[in-house]
C-alpha cells in the first residue's frame, strides 16, 4: 500500500483547510531554526518556505521565527495569507511543491510561538466564580457586587507563559497563616513548603495582534480587528498559596510560576461557525459593553480536561457569562494601549453542571469529594500527574474545529 | 568669562561622578537616533560614541539604542562599565575626547530607558497600608493577617509604563457601585466617566538586569547580582475605579491606564552610602525572608512630591517595612524567573507622618481633609495639575546622590 501524502486528509480531519493554526516548530534536522509552522492533520507545513517555493509576497513575514510580525500585520493580512495557505494545501497545481515542505508532528520541536506582552487573566465564568466565592468566602455572597457589571481581571506574569509540554514544577511558598502557638518572644511562623494544593485551570485564551494607541479604548466593534486567535491555556493554581496571599491586591505566587499554553494558535477566521450568544444577562450593561445589539460574541467551544489521559470534565466556553469581545472593551476602557502579544484569558471554564467544573478546587470541592481515577484517588494534583486540555468547535459544514491541545507534567518541587 | 567647560561640575554636584546615571536620549539634531547617555551635572554623556572614541570593549553595548544588553551583562560589566565611564568624564587625559560629546539636557529627548518585562507592585509601607487600610476598609484591621509576614505585590501592565514627562490622560471607567434606584425591569447602572478620584503614589522602582532560569529562587544575596538599578516610579491610581473593582482579584484598570518612570535609572552601586537596616520587624520571618543577618536591604532615600511645583509630602524610603532584597526573593520563592527588564516598584512610600503620605488617598484622608496649595485646594488631581517626585541619597563624603525626577501633567479625559 503506497504512503498516502500527508495532504490527503480524511474527510472532517479537525485540522483540516478550514482550520490552519499557527505554530512555531524547530525540525530535527536543523535544531538551530525556528520556523513558522500551520498544522495540516497530522503534519505541519514550513510556511516560511512554502511562501518563499511560491513566491507570495507574505514571504517575509512567514520567514521570521515568531509570530509577532504576522500578528503585527493585521486582519487584511491575516486573511489574505490565510486564503494563500488553503490555497496552497488545497490546490493541485501546489502539491508538488507543497508536499515536500510538510514535515510529521512527532518529528518537530514545538515553540512559545509568540513573545507575550502583557498578560491579563479574566474571571469570567459565572459558575466557576460562584463556587469560588462560596468555597473562599463561606460566609459572604458567592459573587462580589461589581460581578456582574463588569468582567473582573487582573494581570498576571506574562515572563511564566510557557508552551505545552513544559513540566511544571511544584511551586513552593507559605501555605496559610501560622498555625503552631505562640508564646512570649516567639512568634509562630507560616508553613513553609512545596504546595499541597496544586490545581489547574481550564481557560481559552485571546492573542492581540493588532496594537491599540494610547487613549483610544477598543469597542466592541474592533475586536476583530486586533484579536489574531485563540488558544487553550492552563493557568495552574497553588490554592494554598493563592487563599493566603491574594488578599488585598489578587492573585501573585500562587500562579506566577507558570501559565501553560498550547503551541498552536487558531485564526478567529477559523470559528466564525462557533460564534454564539452568550446566556443572558441579568443586569444591563453600561453602553462599552452591552452587546445585546452586537454580533454574538461567545464561542462554542467544548473543552475536555484530561488527568492522565482520564477525562474528568468537560467545560462548555459557551456557557461563559463575560464574553472576549467585553473583555476586551473592558481592559482598554481606561485608556490603557494594547501591544502585538498580548494575551488575555477567560478564567476558568466552568458550566452549570458538577462535571462542567474546570478546576480541582470546584471539582472536588476544596478537597472535600476526591475524584476517583484509575490510578487512584485525587483532591489535587500529586507529582507526575499530566493533565491535558483539549477543545474543539463547530467548524462550517458539520465539520469540527479542533484547537491545539495544551499539556503539562507535575515534577516534584525542587529544594 | 569664558563658558564653563560641562566636566568641570561644582563640589558635591548631585548628578557628579559618584552617580552616573543612565538614560536613553536622542539628540535635537538626529530625531532618528536612539543612544544611550549618562547624565553629568546637567549634560548628558553620548556614551557609545564615548565609547567607541576611547576604544572601549564595552562600545556594542553601550551603542545600542536601549539599555537592556547592558542590563543583561551582569554585575562585572556593570561594574567595569561604570569605572570606565567615571575615568573618561574625571581624567584629564579622556577630556579632548569627551567633552564634545556632552550635550546639555535642555537639547535632548529622553526615552523610557529599558524595554519593560514584567512589572510588579509592591504594598511595603506598613504606614500606606495601614493608611489605606483604615479608608477602604474602615469596620475590619487595617492590616490583611498576611501583610507581616510576606511583601504583598500583585503584577501591574507594562505596557503603560511611560517615561518622566510623558502626559497622563485622565481615565474612564466605571466609578462606583450603581447608585440610582433599580425598578421593576430597570437596574441602575453604575456611574460611568471620568475618573473623580486620580491620584499619584510616590514609589521607587528596582530594574532587572541578569535573568534567572526558572525554579531558581534568588536568595537574599542574590539581589546585587540581578538588580541593575533604581528610579522613581509615579504609579498613578484612579480611587474610584480601583476601590469598585478590587474585589477579590486586586487592582486592574484603576492603575494600569499609566505608570511614570523617571528616564534615569540610578546604578546600584551609586546607592551604597545609602544603604541602611529596615524597621524592626514585629513577627519573626520565614529563612527565605529573613534579613537579620543580612546585609542592610534598606535604602535611605529621601522623596520630595511637588504638585505644581509645590511641595506637599516628603516620604522617606528608609521607613519602608518591607525592602527590595527581600521583595525579589518573595517574588523568585515560588520557582518564577526573572527577565532583563523586569521592574518591580516599592508601592506607595509613606512615613509615620501625616507630611510624609506619598499620595493624596492619605494627604487628604480620601477628600475629607483638601490640601491647600498656592493655587487653590486640592482633594484629587485636576486636569492641568503637575506631579513631580525627586530623592536624594546620602551619597559619599557628604555628597548627595540625586535620583532622576519623575513628572507628568494631567491631560483632560477624551471622550
Amino acid at each position: 500500500m503506497p504512503q498516502q501524502s500527508p495532504l490527503d486528509l480524511p474527510p472532517h480531519d479537525p485540522f483540516g483547510p478550514h482550520n490552519l493554526p499557527y505554530g512555531v516548530f524547530t525540525p530535527s534536522d536543523a535544531p538551530d531554526l525556528r520556523r513558522i509552522g500551520v498544522r495540516y492533520g497530522d503534519h505541519v507545513l514550513d510556511a516560511g518556505a512554502a511562501a518563499a517555493a511560491v513566491g507570495s509576497p507574505h514571504a517575509a513575514l512567514l520567514g521570521q521565527p515568531t509570530l509577532n510580525p504576522l500578528m503585527a500585520a493585521g486582519r487584511p493580512v491575516w486573511r489574505a495569507v490565510r486564503e494563500e495557505l488553503r490555497a496552497w494545501l488545497t490546490e493541485p497545481v501546489h502539491r508538488p511543491t507543497i508536499e515536500p515542505l510538510l514535515r510529521p508532528l512527532t518529528t518537530v520541536t514545538l515553540h512559545l510561538p509568540f513573545e507575550v506582552a502583557d498578560y491579563v487573566d479574566f474571571y469570567a465564568s459565572e459558575h466557576h466564580a460562584s463556587n469560588v466565592g462560596r468555597i473562599f468566602r463561606p460566609d459572604g455572597e458567592p459573587l462580589t457586587p461589581n460581578w456582574k457589571h463588569m468582567p473582573i481581571g487582573y494581570h498576571g506574569r506574562a515572563g511564566t507563559v510557557v508552551v505545552s509540554g513544559t513540566p511544571v514544577v511544584r511551586p513552593r511558598g507559605q501555605l496559610g497563616a501560622p498555625t503552631g502557638r505562640s508564646t512570649p518572644g516567639h512568634s509562630a511562623l507560616p508553613p513553609f513548603g512545596p504546595s499541597l494544593r496544586l490545581d489547574f485551570e481550564a481557560e481559552v485564551a485571546f492573542v492581540v495582534g493588532t496594537p491599540s494607541p494610547f487613549n483610544t479604548p477598543v469597542p466592541l466593534s474592533g475586536f476583530h480587528d486586533h484579536v489574531f486567535g485563540v488558544c487553550l491555556l492552563n493557568d495552574w493554581s497553588a490554592r494554598d498559596i493563592q487563599s493566603w496571599e491574594y488578599r488585598p491586591l489578587g492573585p501573585f505566587l500562587g500562579k506566577s510560576f507558570a501559565t501553560s499554553v498550547a503551541a498552536w494558535i487558531t485564526p478567529l477566521d477559523a470559528l466564525a461557525a462557533a460564534r454564539t450568544a452568550p446566556p443572558g444577562r441579568d443586569v444591563p450593561l453600561l453602553p462599552y459593553l452591552d452587546d445585546s445589539a452586537a454580533e454574538p460574541g461567545g464561542l462554542d467551544l467544548r473543552i475536555e480536561v484530561a488527568v492522565n489521559g482520564h477525562p474528568v470534565s468537560h467545560p462548555p466556553f459557551a456557557a461563559m457569562y463575560w464574553t472576549a469581545v467585553q473583555q476586551l472593551a473592558h481592559m482598554t476602557v481606561n485608556g490603557a494601549s494594547l501591544r502585538t502579544g498580548d494575551l488575555f484569558a477567560s478564567g476558568t471554564v466552568s458550566g452549570p453542571e458538577p462535571h462542567q467544573r474546570g478546576c480541582l478546587l470546584e471539582l472536588t470541592w476544596s478537597g472535600r469529594d476526591p475524584l476517583r481515577l484509575p490510578g487512584g484517588e485525587r483532591t489535587f494534583l500529586e507529582d507526575g500527574d499530566e493533565v491535558t486540555l483539549t477543545a474543539w468547535a463547530p467548524g462550517p459544514d458539520n465539520s469540527r474545529v479542533a484547537l491545539g491541545e495544551v499539556t503539562g507534567c507535575v515534577a516534584p518541587s525542587t529544594p
